[in-house]
């Protein structure tokens, strides 16, 4: 987490007031995917934590719709074509299938926080399991690293 | 993130599909929060990416929207009186500051979110600093452990 915020501070001092086009290194582009995937993990766990009544489910609606607004830009941080990380190669090869699971995961989450935000978080959590896709992908995209 | 993921599937077998009221005992209470200050350091991090022009802006406003949707949550992961991890115990002797930093904190992304919305992201960027005051709280009340 330090490294994380250096170089957010670092960042914030480079930046000028509006952002030129930017042309990302490899290591830039598998440290932004992986913040995005990060984020799916932390917000997934907080929201695992209170389907299993670990802790009270108050931020319920505001977890869901985290993970819907965050599964909408995970495809676009996969774009450049740099393996590394613990993206397997296939991600590319496979690169139709990979982006259809990853675009019917940013629906299926859409739909899920559409839901809490029209009906409360009770008709969103009792089926979230439909749209939580995370272990089939993983499975076959990732590489996880220690 | 292996443990987060175990954690998180076991909560979806534990799962019913409504959720009874929730008693936190401290290991949970403790996980819940640094899920949501995890949330908000690699969301910052994506954005600071995009600030230092590392990366391409292109989710710059859900970056900012899922800054504002996290930071709405936090101040209720503090509320149980539960020291440890790296929050400080001042957080709870101090509570009057502390939450009043962390409600500003919310106010201020959630403005940042509204202009990046209504605008574009380059009218919220251009004062993104003023928001996110992370490490003047952090300086405070986070003992950073490695």
């Amino acid at each position: 987490m330090r490294q994380s915020f250096k170089v957010f501070c670092m960042s914030m001092l480079a930046a000028t007031s509006l952002i030129p086009l930017a042309h990302a290194d490899d290591k830039d582009t598998i440290d932004y995917r992986q913040h995005i995937m990060n984020t799916l993990n932390e917000q997934s766990a907080a929201l695992g934590q209170i389907l299993s009544t670990a802790v009270p489910d108050d931020n319920a609606v505001a977890h869901l719709n985290a993970i819907a607004l965050t599964a909408s830009t995970a495809l676009k941080a996969f774009e450049p074509k740099v393996p590394g990380g613990e993206a397997r190669p296939r991600v590319w090869s496979d690169w139709p299938d990979f982006s259809k699971r990853m675009n019917e995961f940013a629906q299926k989450t859409a739909a899920a926080a559409k839901t809490a935000n029209e009906q409360g978080k009770d008709a969103a959590l009792s089926n979230i399991l439909d749209a939580l896709t995370c272990k089939s992908c993983h499975d076959v995209y990732r590489e996880e690293k220690k």
